[in-house]
């Protein structure tokens, strides 16, 4: 099979997104994820002689990789001097990095608007560049900054620029779709006639965005046009509508297109790394994503559920456990006992043919008032552990309280007292927190983090509020979500109530207990 | 220029989205928004008997649209009985809706392993119903169910599927690409041969969804080589990774690809639009979507900003003002201010320069912060009259205590105690409530109600609460909105706070105030 390279930019373009911030332990940790999934390129940033970049380097240059080789990425010289007086060129050649991505001019209203040199000069400027990358001993590779939109404008010129790369030394010359406004069909086209017109010399590459909704697509068809080198991210990072997402094009180049470009063991790690590299990021991972989502093999409607229980391929592309994710039947009213009891089997439930009847009663019943366990699956485990009967409560509640009070000059203080019992043994604690559900969450913690140390791992990753039947103002059913996480696992709970206190204390005790089932 | 018709199916497809659940009133809501940005077709699910879609069904009849037909959706006749004697084809028939949809198989393999029947019984099903659908005087469209799968398998007996329809007098045969596995390249192939086959007889459509993250993708190429109708939903609701979004495919057409869909002004409103769906649907908007989200055109990078400041087109694909968006950089202060007086103007106050000038940086403030004046214009009014000093308050708040216990028997107390004063005179009031909004408006109500008899005519219609940054767990800010009503006037207000009574609080406050002014 064919190899098509991965080269991921999280750590370069990806870092443009609003509000991605990583140190370097995490950049670290970045690199060695996407290392272990399989990319043979990771690009690491500009060496630039700021602490932060410089201590990212020096720490970068310990890491063993076993696939991937580090990337450092800057411009093609300035225009007013030689490559070889170029300090941001020297900076690159001194990098421990083994190659070096330059990124340059395409087009040739940037040449002339941004950079202002005239169109020879710019080639100049490109050839020189790599051709010094390559006299410093590394690797390189050309990124031709707005390709698309040049070759619209010119195509000739954007192809010279690609041929002075080629013809200095690169090893693959990147096509840029930088604003990401191009769409399939003309990224098909041109990319092709790249190829026609340079591939013998030199393997082409393409970087696309999502700006258009198109990022993915635009990849895909790129290597049908003969490209052999995606650069993007995994999880589709970056400024404004993102990069592509390399999440979505390694399954579809490995497993619909018969490219090669990871193991199957690697690609069965994807799920988990994707989830991984959110969680380094602080971000919340969007359930609705391709391959990896946790709802991207989740089925709801009764109809969709039986055809899948008929055969796999009615709503599946593909088999889930292909790229690390897995089949998920959502509990709704329209469940019946075979949805139930594929949960309980799922779940590690043991569950007989009384007890799915009663479960299935009881989540009727409970749906019936406002319940919706869809989002809340460790909700719907416990409430199965209760029909199974092998419900282990944390501990017995005796009373809290929570009192919120505004004062003359404006001020909210919140504070909450809790009184528990575990094992006959009596815990009464108070806290104060920024609203009522936090000063209950703190103080109920605080009560049994003695007998449960491991709940300190247990954090609360997203609280979601929903008023049902809103119509009926601030006396409506409220329903809360929450969802937890504690390292390992990430679990969905929830709690209805007329009171949104009530409503949050079940969905916050039914995550601990989840913790400890 | 050529028109491409849209046809939305958040009300059918897109709640099979995890967590989707609207209330009759909201799926109103939908339609008309949908209605209003111009989309040709709004489905609008199966109009059974159950009680719930029974008067979804008898409320869309009384909604007069500008643009839109809605469309009933159902299944071609069962195997066993004549189009005519099919119950659930009778209840579409028989329903308010002047354009039915039919979906039916048109793969060997779902004919054989799901439904059952012989390939000649399936065609037959396709023909029997549509036509009895014409004969009902009905509009019809037929979806050809795994259209994708069944190509590859027989191109030849999904042609005849197609065909069926056709000659049955389907105005439209929409293409799926079901289980959402297809990829650009080969959508574009199997869209033109049934356009040559049998586009002379029948309109083609497009229905795609998002799993191989080319749902957009693939219903652009599906237009290149042909379809005329596009299926899908605004923002991309749907069961596993979503439709195919019609808020990035609706610009590509009319801005990129010189088709003709909605006029100018509707597409300047896609934006708005799209965030007040998101709002209907309690769901957070992602904020990198392309064209509608809050970074689709915000620029961090240095370099970025400063290429947008030389010439838009290098970061930016089209003009952000085109799709009712806006650049993220260079604040313009003066359309702040010039939208500040239109609204100003507007709700009757009278705002000086000075005035405007310090509203527009309390609103960007504000919004900074969280608030969200779109579905709260009362709030935003009582801004204004503040920084135009004609506000009145109705009371000085002293301070208030809000008191939540959970007994040993299980039992939840909720009361709330307010001292406030009004013209020099102190109240203080106490009350029990369901919830503790509930109980802080009772007592307040309470406390004032003797100075302001019109107060028992304000009624609270709507509470909802959203969690803003829902990453921070429990210690995330709370955005509350209210909307209330007196008989003669509706207005909505907001309030943000990380505690979620005092964001609660704020709300009512400026409820009650807004009544008065």
């Amino acid at each position: 099979m064919e190899q098509v390279k991965l080269y991921d930019t999280t750590l370069r373009d990806g870092m443009g997104g609003r509000g991605m911030s990583l140190s370097v332990g995490e950049k670290l940790k970045v690199a060695q994820a996407l290392d272990a999934l399989g990319m043979q390129f990771v690009e690491a940033g500009f060496p630039s002689s700021n602490p932060k970049e410089a201590e990212l380097f020096e720490r970068l240059a310990e890491v063993e990789l076993e696939n991937a080789t580090f990337v450092a990425f800057g411009m093609t010289r300035r225009r007013d001097r030689a490559a070889a007086e170029d300090e941001a060129l020297a900076v690159l050649a001194s990098s421990f990095a083994a190659a070096i991505c330059l990124v340059g001019k395409s087009s040739p209203l940037h040449v002339e608007k941004v950079i202002r040199v005239s169109r020879e000069e710019n080639l100049e400027m490109i050839a020189d560049s790599i051709a010094f990358c390559r006299e410093q001993g590394k690797r390189a590779i050309f990124d031709a900054e707005h390709f698309f939109d040049g070759y619209r404008e010119d195509s000739a010129y954007a192809l010279e620029c690609v041929a002075a790369a080629a013809g200095a030394g690169a090893e693959n010359v990147t096509l840029c779709d930088t604003n990401g406004g191009s769409l399939p069909s003309y990224v098909a086209e041109a990319t092709a006639a790249v190829v026609a017109a340079v591939g013998q010399t030199v393997e082409i590459g393409i970087h696309t965005h999502d700006d258009s909704g198109c990022g993915v697509a635009n990849s895909l068809v790129a290597v049908e046009a003969g490209a052999r080198l995606v650069q993007g991210c995994v999880n589709g990072y970056g400024e404004r509508c993102g990069n592509a997402n390399l999440a979505s094009i390694l399954p579809a180049l490995q497993l619909k297109m018969g490219f090669d470009a990871v193991t199957p063991e690697q690609l069965a790690s994807l799920t988990p790394t994707a989830h991984y590299l959110d969680e380094i990021c602080n971000l919340a991972s969007d359930p609705d994503r391709p391959y990896v989502g946790r709802n991207a093999f989740a089925h709801k409607a009764g109809m969709h559920a039986a055809g899948v229980a008929a055969d796999a391929s009615t709503f599946e592309h593909l088999d889930p456990a292909a790229v690390g994710n897995q089949r998920d039947i959502v509990a709704s009213e329209l469940a019946g006992k075979a949805t139930v009891r594929s949960q309980a089997e799922h779940a590690g439930v043991e569950l007989d043919d009384e007890a799915a009847t009663r479960a299935v009663q009881r989540l009727k019943e409970r749906e019936h008032r406002g319940y919706h366990y869809e989002a809340a699956p460790a909700s719907f485990e416990l409430l199965l552990r209760r029909e199974a009967g092998t419900y282990k409560p944390l501990f017995r509640l005796e009373s809290f309280r929570v009192v919120v009070e505004k004062h003359a000059d404006g001020e909210v203080t919140t504070e909450a007292t809790i009184k528990v019992e575990v094992d006959g043994r009596r815990y009464f604690q108070a806290a104060e927190g920024n609203g009522p559900v936090n000063a209950l969450d703190k103080a109920l913690r605080t009560a049994i983090a003695g007998r449960y140390p491991h709940l300190a791992d247990v954090e609360l990753t997203n609280y979601k509020v929903r008023i049902l039947d809103e119509a009926h103002g601030t006396g409506a059913v409220t329903r809360v979500l929450l969802d937890s996480a504690d390292g390992e696992r990430e679990w969905g709970t929830t709690g209805v109530s007329e009171n949104i206190i009530e409503a949050s204390w079940e969905a916050l005790v039914d995550s601990l207990e989840y913790a400890f089932q």
